[in-house]
Formats: structure tokens, C-alpha cells, sequence
């Protein structure tokens, strides 16, 4: 087996996964469970030499382009990785020799990434390479990466050619207009500067090498060369047996958006771009890799003392809540409340840095309950988007705020309209999502709701809330068609959660939900009237917001059509979903997305086929609305016809079942979702991290396993542990204290930490 | 070595250029020196697999386009060619095994490409590929891709995916936007449509494949797969050992500047691409690899019995010869008047696909005496681009026409205005060949003169030639600085041939060209004023030629400063020259542009550094203006002094050294220039073949070693060939008629064969 989870001994027992054997067949894998990041950088973890196989990536957060005819994404930034080594004039490369004592590790304790091994040349000659690498956490702008390289046993010439490599492209695609590519000899750097095509942003990025032999520094003739887009420096040193050489690169990235973005810069410059980078390469001049490292790994060591879930009983599992974290920490956007935290972070460029309901739904309670601080900046994305989202709405005819169905920098709709060729027609299927599956915009009014219920923190509907949920039930309210011979308000032509049924109408997760969403509105622009007068005052004024217009979401609520339980107390996912035939699904459960490719997408339409939870995704979003008897029956009823083929799906089946004691299956889902990234799938994740899942795991474990919820404004606790573990421990915030947490087979102890 | 030129045996002696080893790092260069074309398509010879040092590029002549912030060159086409097998999962891979029986060649008799070796994969599986490749003569449109599997000694299952792969790009520059992907399965073809960026060509490319089973037609299993630019088919076939399975592939290629562009096109039709592909496709639908190489090789054939050069003596220099003439007529626009050869023509991104004064100085000639009606086509590219020439002349503040260094499509200036960075000053080297390397237009005036000289087609005067001369001839006067102190006029602050002098003043190559121009175009005019007067007349209407004007260019040009001969007989090659100190070029013969990046680009400009002939190369081209003992002087003394670190200058050399007998010393020449593309060194090529110095060997072969030439009208044979070689033959035209020359040691033939 590729990957293994119990590399990591004493302190760093179930902090490491490793990666045992050089396979090109998995290097996309890797490159995105090492993803490395700092919520400002993001870089997948593609190797030093080039590869046939790699997918080098790089991303800035917030630093968005569209190349003309495809939606706005990230950027691929020039890569900082690529590196050449050459022993003698031969090229070190994995890919046609056995290794020798190959590993390469993710320490996710100090976010630092390790490879080493030992590489024989075709003429015998033996070299150990150590290489480490971190994208530091405590200086943004800095990728740092080191290797370390010993002959064994020969004397002879070691050749290093470092590059920054602006020839990356999006699978293709450049933004990058190249401006200058420059070295300065007495400062000891080279930079490169760019900007994008559309959005005209700047961007430099900029390189300095050090040398050491035995720990002391050496220095070594370079050479530089320039390319098209490409800037490298070649280093010869002759070197003799069992001595140790090392080689240090930082880079740097800056952008022209960084200032726009940064709600937490230090101070406003003027300087341009190319001199803060140099600046900046010379503020770390003297620091070497480790000192730079210990900086870094102190900042995840914050992280881990307020964020670590202690499982006891089942390593993978431990590991798995950690990978989980660590992800989910290195895709924030730390350093503004401009950001939001995309359906794949930063590790690569599958749905081109969007940002989906994933974050609301999925994504957002661990931030609530763990950071409620960036949990509000977090949701602050969407009050800063608010002018896209009622774009939107006007684009399709209605009022108030319609959230983007993928979302970037400014909060537009930004989903591409057309897909993958499908397999019957020859032709590229439409992908509706941008326009009809609209349920996002109640996903974001419940984020809203649940932030405030955990977190008790009303400043954030005075100042952001109240104006986002009366401008998106003013979307509902146009969005609702009245039926007259029913008399009734109904939703049509939408696509729920589950996205193998398109153009349904009535689909029961997003009538709820827009139901749920309208009435509790409602009542809280009534309560802020009374509570905050000036606020209302100000709302009132801004957004033309009447009284009766709180009425009318009551009435419209009241006369929404919500798809009621049948005698076996089945709710329906949506009008005609009971006509549908059922399908063998058998034979699909291996491969997410087989279905579509081998019966086109038509097909699939025509079938009780359901991608992910919809109908449960319900239950377990509207939980107090449903008693334990109806849920239980929906999930026995939506699961066996669920393909789990979204990474959001089996997680939220794993709350709903250790709700109501299925605790085997609870587990089981949990393991499935633990594995989407972490397992030994090994093409489950090249174009990127499932971010949803990685935040619906830990829904599973807190939500889920621990039973933590809040109920009638107190936190309830009622843990129901799978058999495999018999301790879990963490911390979580409930309005504005934390507490710790601790779970035995038989005990649970609540401490509040803030007393 | 890895590449040999004797494999061709019996009717393919000296037609054929091995490369007998698989080398990563060799890639490059066999993707040049075997590129295949048909001046339409351009495809370098990439492999079939990916591998990480390739250079994939395919070409369509006249489709530019400009990224933002670059010159406009020719886009990266979507590879045709990229195909992965695998043998029961496993990669077909050549760079990490042993490959046995391994041999590339490209026949120059057919211009087909073949490999063929066998591959043992870690099982000990053995397997036989075959594969061949065209890029139809017969068919522009067609690349044509076969290869014929035979396991040896297994049972298993083989995967053959192939692709249209729009995701490659030009050093990192993509030049198309994505339109549609799509199959069509009941006509077993899938294509995909792109538009350039800004100069808004669209581009249709499409693919059919076919499968045989010892010959007989199969039907196979194919899954179609699309990704962002990016199309794939499939195929798994059960084979047996000792049973051969061939899979062929043809790509088609059209866009819409074809109908703009194409003089000579059928008719135009207002179909669409997608329309017009599909029909192209089917058109050959039912014609194998066999049939459709035939007539690609008819076509070859053709070329051969009116071109090929016969040497005896000497195996290397007859196989060198075709070679040129080979990628000369690859890279021909054959269909069209509107576009003109490449400096690496459709071999590779190097020079961005511009025309240089290598077109008409270096390889004109060629086409002069060889296909004289193409010739004229070629020249009518610059009557064609005038308006360019005319907008760079005013841009400047001249009158007339001033041709641009690096022409395109429109003729228009295209030389980018920086190069790599400096390796002193860190900063990129200001390039000023676009604004002051200004004798291309003496250069093109000269080609002009020479046409008419060889040919006496007197109607390419009439129909374009005169107005063309008119506007040079203004472009002179105008640029000329009168020295008042002096009394004449100067060409100050110029690039001559050799461009390691910059910003110099009265160039003599330069100077003497004006001169030498500005009077024939005087007599010229005048001859048709006399001789066509209605003409004449309409030519005064178009561009207000009046006649006191052609009295004007003789005053001047009589009055230019003409850098005389001094007490050795040395012109010296600039103003200043003589005052520059002496370098010892010797450490820097070896690689090409290395006392450049060692000295840094001011230094090289100091000394008496010569890139190449600059007054060797004015003796060349106006050789009756100077006797035998000022050119020889000349010659000795600079080209010591000359670093050849242009491709332009060893066949000019060559030609000089033969005329006066310096026999062995030009055969020298006629090797170093013949081994530049098909030399051993395997990093001269990279970017592209270097077409000048294709040309540059037909005139050492003809102009030197066979003295053909035009004196006072009538064609001149006067032969020196090299010891080494006992025979020479070849035709020529000379005023419409053809002539067989053949050249024996002690014997000359020559025999009119349109008599």
C-alpha cells in the first residue's frame, strides 16, 4: 500500500500520513492530500523534479481571473517547486529506478512536508536526499523549501537548477500577462512580475537560494537564465562523499489585491509591487529554514491547543479528525472577512476556487463552534458579496438577494453553463445549478441563524444579519408562484441538493428550508424592531424595509407547499419522485460519477437515482421539525437510493444515524467520509480536497458521535460513542465560553474553560 | 551516436536520418530535425507518449495571433498526437527501460516518419510497435498517425487512449479561447472548435480512428472522455502473441483564415468550420493509411525529380543537401501568395513564426532557380504586407516603405523589443533590431533585382515590383543624413548583419546596399517608363511617381559615404570599427551565443566581436562591385574575427571561399553550416530548424561549389568542387528554361531541357 497512517511515533502519533512508495500514477493524490497553505497561498505538493503525471498548482487567495469564454478562477501562480538535480550530468528522477528508503510524509502537527530517499545513478553512485518544505503560517507571502543532499559514496559534480516557472497554466489556460523578469546579483534574488488578463491584477513573485555545507554557509557560482515566463539559477558544487550540502529556497508572493483584501494589513503602501517583494525577500534574508520553520510550526501549535479532537480507540479515525482540521485551518482565508473558503481550498483547481453552500452547510459549525470569530468573517464573505447576489436576482427577474450558486470574489453567479461531453448525446451537457438549484439562498439564511443560535452573538445581525436574511426572504417572496386551484405557493423547476434529478418541482429540502427561512426571519425583524430600535432605523432607511413586509413572509410562509409524509411517513424529495422506476445501483457504488458516464445524464433523470442526502440533508438540517420516527423511516427509505456519489452526502447520513442509534452504520458512513481524501482511493482527489467533507466530518464526530447541539438556548451533550472508540475529547465555544469536553463509554465531563 | 545517416539502403540511400537511441534530453532535437509539413501544417515530431522534456508543437501558416503584451505568433495547435498504451495496465514508456531494436528515421524520399521497437514491461511481456506518420502533400489539411502492435509472447489486454489535446500552449501562452467538444458516434469522429484571443481565427480540429486486426478492419470498444481543451477516445482490444493490431489516425486541421489566405482555393463556401471539418472527415473516411500515404508520397516524388541535388563523394554531404531541400518545401506555403517561410519556418516557436531578410537573402535563391513561379510568390508576400512597411516608415518619420525586421501576417513591426535577461545588469536586453537593423529593406530590394536577373520575368516588375521599389527607394532618401561638414550622406545609429555591434554609424553593408539599390531602382524606373509606359503611367497615379524624384535617388545615392578600402584593403565594417580592441574568440567557438552570457551584452559590443559576415556578406551579395584581391583581403581578415553565432554565416562564407579557391576552407564552411540542424549537437535546434542556413547550403552547393551565377545576362558555370566529392547534378531554370548541370571533376554538362 501507497499511503500509510502510523508513520508518526510518540509526539507525533497519529499526526502523520506518508506516502511509502514513488508511484506516478498517484502523484495527483498527494499533490492534494499534502496540499500545503495558509488560507493566503495554497500549493499542491507536487514534487521538486518534473513528472509526465504531475498537476502543479498554486493559488492566491482571492486573486481571481476569467479567461475569455470559461468562468472566472484562480490563477495558477509561476511555480515555485521546480527544481533539477544532476549528479555528474545524470538527472535525479524516481520514476525509473528503484528507490531506496523512499518516504515522504505531511507532519500535520507543524504543517511541514518531508520527503527523503536515497537515489543510485546508473554508474552505482548513491545520494541521500532530504527534502522538507512549509508554506509558513506566520509570514504569509513565504513558501519555503529545503533538501539536504549526501553522497554515499563517491566524489564528484552535484548540478542545481532552481526555477520560478511562470509556463503553468490552468490546465491550459494562462491569466498571467509576463512582465518582468529580473535578477539583482548584490541582493541575491530574482523576482518575476505579472498581471492577470481580465481582472488586471499584480502579482510578483520573487527567490533567494543559500547554500550550506555541514550547516556552514557556503557560496557557489550561479547562473541565471530566462526563458518565456521562466526565471532559473543553476548551481554547480563538487562534493564528496558523507558530507552534507544543503540547499534552501524561500519564495515570496505578493499581489496588487493583497491591500484591497486584507481587513488586517498592518498599514496601506503606495510602494509598487516589485519593491515591496524585494523588501520583503530582504526582511528574511539572514533567518535559515529552520528558524523560519520554528516560527511556523509554533502557529499550528496555537491551532492544535484550541482545535484537536482527541479520539481514543482508533487511530485512522484520530488521524482522519486531524487531516480534517488541518485542511480546513489551511484553507481559511485568515487574513480578511473578504474570503470565503472554497469547495476544494486551495489545493487544486477543481471547481476553480468557487465557493459553494458547502461552506455554509458543511464547512461553517466546526468554524462556530471552534473560531467563532473567523466563523463571522466567514459568513461576512456573503454580506460583502450581497451586490452580486441581488444581481442575480434582478438577472432572473426577481428582488432582494439570490445568493451565486458558485461564488468567487465579487458574489456573481459564476457557474459555468456547460459541462463534460455526455456519453449518448456527443454533446456537452448544460449544468442548470447556476440558475435553478437555488436552495443556497436558504442554506446561507440558516448559516446565519445557527451562527447566532451557538454563538449568541447579536452584533452580527445588527450589523450584517438582519440586512442579509430581509434581502434574501425578499428573493423567496418573488421567487414563490402561487397556485390557484390549490391555493397554495409552490417552488418549480429547481434542483435540490440531490442533483441527479434536475427541473423538479416542489423539491422538499428546499421548500422546508425557504419555509423554516421566512418564518424565523420574520420573527427576528420583529424581535430586532423591539431590540435594536436605531438598527431597524437604519435598515428601514437603507434597504426601504416596511412592517408589513414582515407580514407578507409570514403569509407567504404559511402557504408554501411542504410536501407532507405519506402513510409509511415518507416524504417525497419532490412531486413526481414516487413515479419515478427504481434502479439496481449495485454496480455504480464503486466509482463516483460511473452512473452518468455509462447511462448519460438523461437517463439517470429518469430514475429514483439520488447523488447525495436530500431529503435526509433535510432531517438533518430542519432536525426539530421532524420527530425521531419520521426520520428514521425517510433514512431507510432515501439511503439504499443514495449513491453517496457527493463527497457532502455520507457524513450527514452519519449524524442522522448516530442520532438514532444506528451507531454501526453512523460509523461506517463516518469511515466512508473519513476515507473520501484520506483513503486509499488514489484518484478520488486529483483536481482537489473535498472541503465540504472534510467540515462534515467533523460534524459527524461533534454533531454526530457527541450528540453537541443547541436546544431552547443551552447546549445539549448527548454522546453516542461507536463501539471502536472509548474517548473522545475537545474543546467548543457556546456563546462567547469555551468549554472542554470529555466523553468516556460511560461518563461525560463538560468543564468550562472560560470560568 | 544517436543519430546516424546511413540507414537508408539501396533506392533510399542518403534519403534517410536515424536516431538509433531513445534520450530524453535528445528530444528536442529530433522534434525539429524530423518535423514534418506541408506549408500549410507544421507538426513537430514529438513521440506518441508524454514525456517530461518534450516540446509539442503543431503550427497552421498565416493563423497569428498576439497575447497580450508579447508579439504575435503562430498559436500551438491542439496535439494530434499524444496516444498512451498501457499492456494490462501498464504504461508504455520508453524512458525507463531498456528498449530493444529501437530506431526512429525519417525517410526525406516519402517524408514519412517510423519508429519501431520492442518493449519488455516488468513482467517480461514483449511487444513490437510500429509506428508511422505524414503530414499529407496531397492533403493540407491531414495528419495521418498509424501504429501497428504485435505482442510477442503474451495474452492480454491493451488500452490505447488517445487525444485531441487542446491544453498545450506556447511556452506557457495560450492563444485559443475553448468553443465546442463533441463526438459523433454513427460517424466515428470527434472534434473540438477554438478561437484565437485577438486576432479572432476560428480553428476546427477533428479525429477519426480505425482498428485492424492482422489487416482485417475491427470494431472496438471506445470511451469518450472530455476535460477542459481536452478530448479522448479509449480503445480496449484482447490480443493474442504473434497477432499484429493496428490503430490509425487521422487529424484534421482547418480555420477560418484559410479561405483569406488561400490563392489558390477550390472555392469559397460560407459553411461552417464544424460543418466543413465534418465533411472533410468523411470525405476520407474510407481511405486507410496506405492509400492516403501513397499520394502523399506521389506528391514527394514530384518535388524530387524537379529539385534533388546530386553529390558523389560523399555520403553525409548528399543526405545533408536533401535534408534542406526536404524542410525548405515542408515549410513552403504552397498554397498561397499572402505568406512567406519562417526564419525556423513551421518547426517550432522559436522566432514566433516571423519572416526575417533570411527569406529572400538566404533562401530565395533557391526558389529562384528551382521553382521560379513559387519564388515570385514568395516576393508577392512582401507587395502583399507593403502597407505594414508603409505604417512602419511613417511610425518613424520616414517616407516610403521600411520593411520590418520580423514580419508576420500583416507586415507590420514584430520584433519584441526585449529579449533574456542580461547576465550582468539583471535586466532584460533591450532588443533594437525592430526599430535600427534597417538593410532588410536593401535586402528585399536586392532579392527583387535578383529574381528579375534569373528569371526575366519582367511582369513581377510590372504587377508589383516596381511600386515596391519606388516605396524602398523613398524609404533611403528619406532616412539619409546629410553631413554638411562632409558633404554626403550617412546611415547613422544602425544594426549591420553582425549584431554583436549595435548603434553604429555607416554601416558598410548597409551603406553600400542603399547605394547600390538606390541606382538600379533609378535605372529600373526608368527602363519602364520606357518600356511599359502604361504601367509607368499607373504607377505615377497610384503612389505620385514623378520622375525628378528618380533623379533625386541617383544624387543621393551617388553622394553616400561609401567606407573605402585601406592601404590592406579592408572596408571597415562600420565607422568606429577599426578603433575596437581585438578579443581571443577561441574559448567561445564552441557553443553559440556563450560569449554573450559570459560577458554580458555592453562588453560584446566593445571589441571586434562578429557575430556574423557582415562585409564578407556585402562581398556576397553585390560581388561584382569588388575585385578578387579586396574580397579575399576581407575574408582573411575578419573572418577570424567572426564567431559564426549566426546560422546565416558559414554558407556565406563558404560560397566566398569557393569562388576563390579556398577550396578546402569553404567545404569547412559547407560542413559546419550542413551540420547545424543535422550535426550531432544536440541542443542546436530546440526551437526549430534554421531555414537561412537551409538556403545557405543550397547557394554553397550552387553559387559556390557549381559557380552558377548570371553575368550580363547569361547564366555563368564555373565549378570548384571539394576534393571530396567526384560529382554534382542538378537542374536549374534560368528565363524559363530548365537546365541539367552536371559536374564532373574535370567536366561540366550542361543540357537545356526545355529545348
Amino acid at each position: 500500500m501507497t499511503i500509510k497512517y502510523d508513520k508518526g511515533k510518540e509526539e507525533y502519533k497519529n499526526w502523520i500520513i506518508e506516502e511509502t512508495d514513488f508511484e506516478l500514477e498517484n502523484l495527483n493524490k498527494f499533490e492534494s492530500v499534502f496540499a500545503l497553505g495558509n488560507g493566503y497561498l495554497g500549493l499542491r505538493s507536487s514534487l521538486e523534479e518534473k513528472y509526465i503525471t504531475e498537476w502543479r498548482g498554486a493559488y492566491l487567495a482571492g486573486l481571481f481571473d476569467q479567461f475569455p469564454g470559461e468562468v472566472t478562477e484562480l490563477p495558477n501562480l509561476p511555480d515555485p517547486l521546480l527544481t533539477e538535480i544532476k549528479i555528474d550530468g545524470e538527472r535525479v528522477d524516481l520514476s525509473c529506478v528503484e528507490v531506496e528508503a523512499y518516504s515522504r510524509d505531511l507532519n500535520l502537527k507543524t504543517g511541514e512536508l518531508n520527503r527523503s530517499f536515497i537515489w543510485e545513478d546508473s554508474r552505482g553512485r548513491k545520494t541521500k536526499f532530504e527534502w522538507k518544505r512549509f508554506v509558513s503560517m506566520a509570514e504569509k507571502h513565504l513558501i519555503m523549501l529545503k533538501v539536504n543532499i549526501t553522497p554515499l559514496n563517491y566524489e564528484g559534480e552535484v548540478e542545481i537548477i532552481s526555477y520560478l516557472n511562470g509556463q503553468v497554466t490552468n490546465s491550459g489556460v494562462q491569466h498571467f500577462i509576463e512582465k518582468d523578469l529580473r535578477f539583482i546579483k548584490e541582493k541575491n534574488l530574482y523576482y518575476l512580475t505579472a498581471r492577470t488578463q481580465e481582472s488586471q491584477c499584480d502579482l510578483a513573485a520573487a527567490a533567494r537560494h543559500e547554500f550550506y555545507k555541514n550547516g556552514e554557509k557556503i557560496e557557489t557560482e550561479a547562473e541565471i537564465k530566462t526563458d518565456r515566463r521562466k526565471i532559473s539559477r543553476k548551481h554547480t558544487i563538487n562534493v564528496k562523499a558523507d558530507q552534507s550540502y544543503s540547499f534552501e529556497k524561500k519564495v515570496f508572493y505578493i499581489s496588487s489585491v493583497d491591500q484591497e483584501l486584507d481587513s488586517k494589513a498592518e498599514k496601506k503602501t503606495s510602494a509598487k509591487l516589485h519593491q515591496r517583494i524585494i523588501k520583503l525577500v530582504e526582511k528574511y534574508a539572514a533567518a535559515d529554514y529552520d528558524q523560519l520553520f520554528k516560527k511556523h510550526a509554533e502557529k499550528w501549535a496555537d491551532y492544535w491547543e484550541e482545535m484537536d479532537i482527541k479520539i481514543s480507540g482508533n487511530d485512522f479515525d484520530q488521524l482522519a479528525i486531524r487531516f480534517a482540521l488541518f485542511h480546513l485551518i489551511q484553507m481559511t482565508p485568515h487574513h480578511t472577512d473578504k474570503l470565503s473558503i472554497a469547495a476544494k481550498g486551495l489545493t487544486g483547481e477543481g471547481y476553480r476556487g468557487h465557493v459553494f453552500w458547502d461552506m455554509e452547510t458543511f464547512i461553517l459549525p466546526f468554524f462556530i463552534y471552534s473560531f467563532p470569530e473567523k466563523a463571522k468573517e466567514l459568513l461576512e464573505y456573503r454580506y460583502h458579496t450581497i451586490a452580486g447576489a441581488r444581481k442575480k436576482a434582478r438577472q432572473n427577474g426577481y428582488q432582494g438577494a439570490m445568493y451565486a450558486w458558485e461564488s468567487a470574489l465579487t458574489g456573481e453567479e459564476t457557474t459555468p453553463k456547460y459541462g463534460a461531453v455526455d456519453v449518448k448525446t456527443g454533446e456537452a451537457i448544460r449544468i442548470w445549478c447556476g440558475e435553478i438549484e437555488q436552495h443556497i439562498t436558504a442554506d446561507i439564511a440558516k448559516a446565519v441563524f445557527e451562527y447566532l443560535k451557538v454563538t449568541g452573538d447579536y452584533s452580527f445581525i445588527e450589523d450584517y444579519g438582519a440586512e442579509m436574511l430581509t434581502e434574501m426572504a425578499r428573493f423567496w417572496v418573488s421567487r414563490l408562484e402561487y397556485n390557484k386551484d390549490k391555493d397554495y405557493y409552490e417552488i418549480k423547476n429547481v434542483i435540490g441538493p440531490d442533483e441527479y434529478s434536475e427541473h423538479i418541482d416542489n423539491n422538499a429540502y428546499t421548500n422546508y428550508m425557504v419555509y423554516w427561512e421566512l418564518i424565523n426571519t420574520a420573527d427576528l425583524i420583529e424581535e430586532l424592531k423591539e431590540k435594536s430600535k436605531a438598527v431597524y432605523q437604519k435598515l428601514k432607511d437603507k434597504i426601504n424595509l416596511e412592517f408589513e413586509e414582515i407580514n407578507k413572509w409570514r403569509q407567504y410562509a404559511e402557504k408554501i407547499k411542504l410536501p407532507e409524509p405519506d402513510k409509511d411517513l415518507i416524504i417525497p424529495q419532490f412531486d413526481e419522485f414516487m413515479e419515478k422506476k427504481e434502479y439496481d445501483l449495485s454496480k455504480f457504488e464503486g466509482e463516483v460519477g460511473s452512473i452518468v458516464s455509462e447511462l448519460g445524464w438523461e437517463e439517470v433523470n429518469e430514475y429514483k437515482i439520488i447523488k447525495q442526502a436530500d431529503v435526509v440533508m433535510l432531517m438533518h438540517q430542519l432536525s426539530e421539525y421532524f420527530d425521531d420516527q419520521t426520520k428514521r423511516a425517510n433514512y431507510e427509505y432515501y439511503e439504499p437510493k443514495t449513491l453517496h456519489d457527493s463527497s457532502l452526502s455520507p457524513a450527514i447520513h452519519s449524524v442522522l444515524a448516530a442520532k438514532f442509534d444506528h451507531l454501526e452504520e453512523a460509523y461506517k458512513l463516518f469511515s466512508k467520509g473519513a476515507r473520501i481524501d484520506l483513503g486509499e482511493n488514489m484518484k478520488s482527489s486529483d483536481p482537489g480536497l473535498h472541503s465540504a467533507s472534510l467540515g462534515g466530518l467533523w460534524q459527524a464526530v461533534i454533531h454526530g458521535f457527541a450528540g453537541i447541539d443547541v436546544e431552547a438556548d443551552e447546549l445539549k451533550v448527548e454522546p453516542n460513542l461507536p463501539v471502536e472508540w472509548d474517548r473522545l475529547e475537545f474543546k467548543i465555544y457556546f456563546k462567547g465560553e469555551e468549554y472542554l469536553i470529555k466523553i468516556n463509554e460511560d461518563q461525560t465531563e463538560i468543564k468550562n474553560l472560560s470560568e
